[in-house]
């Protein structure tokens, strides 16, 4: 039997429209390449929203196409954010970071009409210009007054175009499922994949991550995305920020620098603030070093990497500030897991409270997560069996652009029960807290068991002359695969196998003891600032352990 | 272009698959009919919810059928929550306080299969029995020991019944548009009319009605919902406390009595309850009469009806309690508007808190509200202006069960344009602040102005003489209606018309000002309690105004 309830379909424009009409006066700072401090309110930010869009109607897009955008955490990138969906197109953020043949790559694969960019990032469109074809045209963020010269084609100024258009703009209903945004995950191997949101997933990942015990949004809340807006959409705060009629303070470009955050923090009264591990270090090193604070911050989000419990431990001890760790990925929009305490913690320790926190946090609603073994048999939540994680859920995505829908298929990362598979392995705990243990092809398989490749890495670390540290399975005649360790000594250091191994089996299980380790200069890393073990693998191809059993 | 992500259908035995591995140590806490209190987790609830499904299809029950409860707040009607709309049948609450002939005729319009009936109303299913011809089969909810002796046929023990079945059963996924749950409204005119739930809108419902400016759903909180789950599904607080792991705390039939209320306030440590105004002054009563003290209670939310100013002043001044306010209907799931400050009401004095807290509240996402005039013109956000209320969103009815869902038609509650209309008048403010003022079909028109009859009938009962009083609209030759006051006087009091005119003209526009008082020794009430101003009308149809200028 079918119900009797209006069919409104969930639409990003609909979160404009409640802001505009209940939150006008809620505000929005943003540091931009052309302004250090720019304020504007959310009519504002409506009105020129709606600019955008006739704008785009304008410029001839239409319904479907990607528009893209390589710009850093402001006011525009907002406004496209709403203008581009709101149209019915799809805002494609491209990280100016990667790599010149990645964003030239993504470019053409997502077939782009259109790229906003900011200031800073024209000169890489100028040297990829040529690889473009079918760009029609550039718009530069930012005013006339500071236009650059450029080489660009079809060249536009943003504030001029929005400036000649109509403030009224009526946004079009359609169907929820309808592509709103797009975003490339680059992983070690192969090309990068474009996972394709919707305006449904969009709206029930702002609600579900919205909640008392996830991210809290609310209109007490100041929040200061850090996390870029090209990294799985600043992790969904342009969308809670304004169901919730938060005040949004932008970073821009200044995302890794400790000054400018501290700058932001303490002027604008920041309460909230979401990044990657490396950013908060940044900006707990600069606290240390200059003896400023952050008074008004109360909590920190952070994702994308496991969280070193020293980050925890700051934050909680030099700055009460309480850490929020999360995960997630491109492919669940991102939010998977978050930390929250549960009913009957209310006792814990505080050293017991950081080990919670340490771990990448519990369920949320929306998202159903299982561990499954080789054979893909469901794991228990015990804390111990380890499996490959898998997910599903509205928020999900069930394959990439230009790839294979058909679960179980090449190409596609759903199985046939139609559970996503992450590509990490976890351990869940019993009160069900996630722990991630490993990447799915990092895992080490020795003799028929699983050894994590970090369990090993975060040992190795500990030790004081150690700068970095990668473990990676190499062939064992007995036992298939062995581990081995890689590492970077701390300059001036001397540590060597014999003194690095017996530190180690203080805290190692045999199973997981490196068979031998391979002091080098430096290890490989990603465009995204991540270890590549596929590199190392490679470079270590003819590695042999020395004594076979 | 389609966007590429899960198509997960929200469906509302997830939530009770998220409640199970989440928190199933979560407490539910009962008093029935048969056990003053009950106590079991959110893990035997998911258990014995799924022998419910099991038990359902037993008994034949099919896909799409509707299924009655006559049933308290209780764990027992919680799991015909989950275990009716999760088997993709429809749970059809119905009111056993209604008159007998309302709940006959409800009954026979939704064609309900079973009936699940508590104990104590097992007597008004006897005397109707003969008149319910469809129904195949009664299901005590009680368990062996407490079985009644009963005339009804085909009588089933509901222990009995649950404890033969498998506590495994897979819950089906289906279309999200899905019917999930069927709750009759009762006007004044006609017969009462059936709104009919979806999975979806109850998702979204208890999405949006979590978050941490609307009623804020979380772990650390313990919920007494007394609003009954008859009435638009206790405000949707059994879908919200699952999803967010809350510890239940369900009053069963002692729902208006003072006593019972603060005993479970007390032991259960609830912080957080939800209810109508008339249940809050019989707990504030007792509280006066016992100095007994309610330490745990920090927030109460009030609807239904408009909340009178003295239970916000003294559940703040003598208990510390925040009260809540919202405004939704049947219609609407209820959620529609709720009170939450917004930033810039920091500095608000403790006056001018309660002034606000006195409003039907803000707007929730989800929600998009208007007031138009007789013309269905939007009038403005001005705190002046007011006009039939408007709203639109994915947990508003679009028409009622076996009635016309074409929107503008005759029995369709939706014009034109896509708005359902509310009955009800109401004023906008710059903030956002709804203030209902009328009832569409009680507002008194006179010389082509409205006249909102709530606000004589607050100036008359704030005279300590006054026990209660109606202004309606009576027939006036030279301004089409006027205002006539019908007042109760108190036990004992002897105010007079001129006296009562005098001490209105303090507070009333001359506009306003009731053209006469009529004192009667009671006023009558619909079967839910609610002033029945259409029976006044007819009792006074008669009356002329004594001076017809
Ligand atoms: N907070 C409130 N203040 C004034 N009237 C209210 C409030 N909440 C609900 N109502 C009235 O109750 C009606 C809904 O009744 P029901 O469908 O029985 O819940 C609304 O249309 C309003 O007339």
């Amino acid at each position: 039997m079918q119900a009797l309830m209006m069919n409104s379909q969930l639409m990003i424009s609909s979160i404009l429209r409640h802001a505009d009409k209940n939150f006008p006066d809620s505000e929005i700072v943003s540091v931009t390449a052309d302004n250090p401090r720019h304020r504007h309110t959310y009519k504002d930010f409506a009105n020129r929203s709606r600019q955008l869009a006739n704008a785009l109607a304008e410029l001839g897009a239409k319904f479907g196409d990607r528009i893209g955008t390589l710009a850093w955490n402001d006011y525009r990138h907002l406004e496209l954010y709403y203008g581009v969906s709101g149209s019915g197109m799809v805002c494609h953020t491209i990280n100016p970071k990667l790599f010149p043949e990645q964003v030239n790559y993504i470019i053409n694969h997502a077939e782009d009409r259109f790229i906003f960019v900011d200031l800073l990032v024209v000169p890489l469109l100028e040297a990829l210009q040529d690889h473009l074809p079918k760009v029609e045209g550039y718009i530069i963020l930012t005013d006339e007054a500071h236009m650059p010269k450029t080489t660009l084609p079809n060249v536009f100024c943003y504030e001029t175009l929005l400036s000649k258009q109509s403030t009224s703009f009526d946004w079009p209903e359609f169907d929820e499922n309808t592509a709103s945004a797009m975003c490339y995950t680059s992983g070690t191997t192969g090309n990068p994949k474009g996972v394709v949101y919707s305006h449904r997933s969009t709206l029930l990942h702002a609600l579900g991550g919205s909640m008392p015990d996830v991210v809290a949004a609310s209109y007490k809340e100041t929040t200061l995305p850090i996390v870029p807006m090209f990294h799985v959409n600043a992790w969904g705060a342009p969308y809670a920020a304004l169901m919730a009629g938060s005040k949004m303070v932008m970073p821009g470009p200044k995302m890794a620098d400790g000054e400018s955050l501290q700058n932001l923090i303490e002027t604008e009264k920041v309460t909230f603030s979401s990044g990657v591990p490396t950013i908060w270090l940044a900006l707990l090193d600069y606290l240390d070093k200059t003896g400023k604070t952050i008074p008004t911050l109360t909590r920190a989000s952070v994702g994308g990497a496991a969280c070193p419990r020293i980050i925890i431990e700051r934050f909680k001890h030099q700055h009460d500030v309480e850490v929020i760790q999360g995960w997630g990925m491109t492919e669940t929009s991102p939010l998977g897991t978050i930390y929250c305490k549960k009913s009957g913690m209310e006792d814990l320790s505080e050293e017991e409270e950081i080990d919670l926190q340490c771990l990448q946090g519990r369920g949320v609603f929306g998202i159903e997560m299982r561990i499954v073994d080789d054979s893909n048999r469901e794991l228990p939540w015990d804390g111990v069996a380890f499996g490959a994680l898998k997910v599903r859920g509205p928020w999900v995505c069930s394959g990439y652009y230009g790839l294979s829908q058909v679960p179980g298929s090449e190409g596609c990362p759903v199985d046939e029960l139609g559970w996503f598979d992450t590509g990490d392995v976890a351990t869940i705990n019993p009160q069900g807290y996630l722990q991630i243990t490993d990447r799915t092809k990092d895992v080490i398989k020795t003799g028929g068991e699983w050894v994590s490749s970090i369990e090993i890495e975060n040992a190795a670390v500990n030790h004081p002359d150690v700068a970095e540290a990668a473990a990676i399975g190499r062939y064992h005649p007995k036992w298939t695969e062995r581990p081995l360790l890689v590492v970077v000594r701390q300059a001036g250091a001397s540590l060597t196998t014999d003194e690095l191994l017996k530190y180690l089996s203080n805290t190692l299980h045999k199973i997981s003891m490196p068979d031998d380790v391979v002091f080098v200069d430096e290890l490989p890393h990603t465009a995204t600032g991540k270890l590549n073990k596929l590199a190392l693998r490679k470079s270590l191809a003819d590695y042999q352990f020395p004594i076979i059993a």
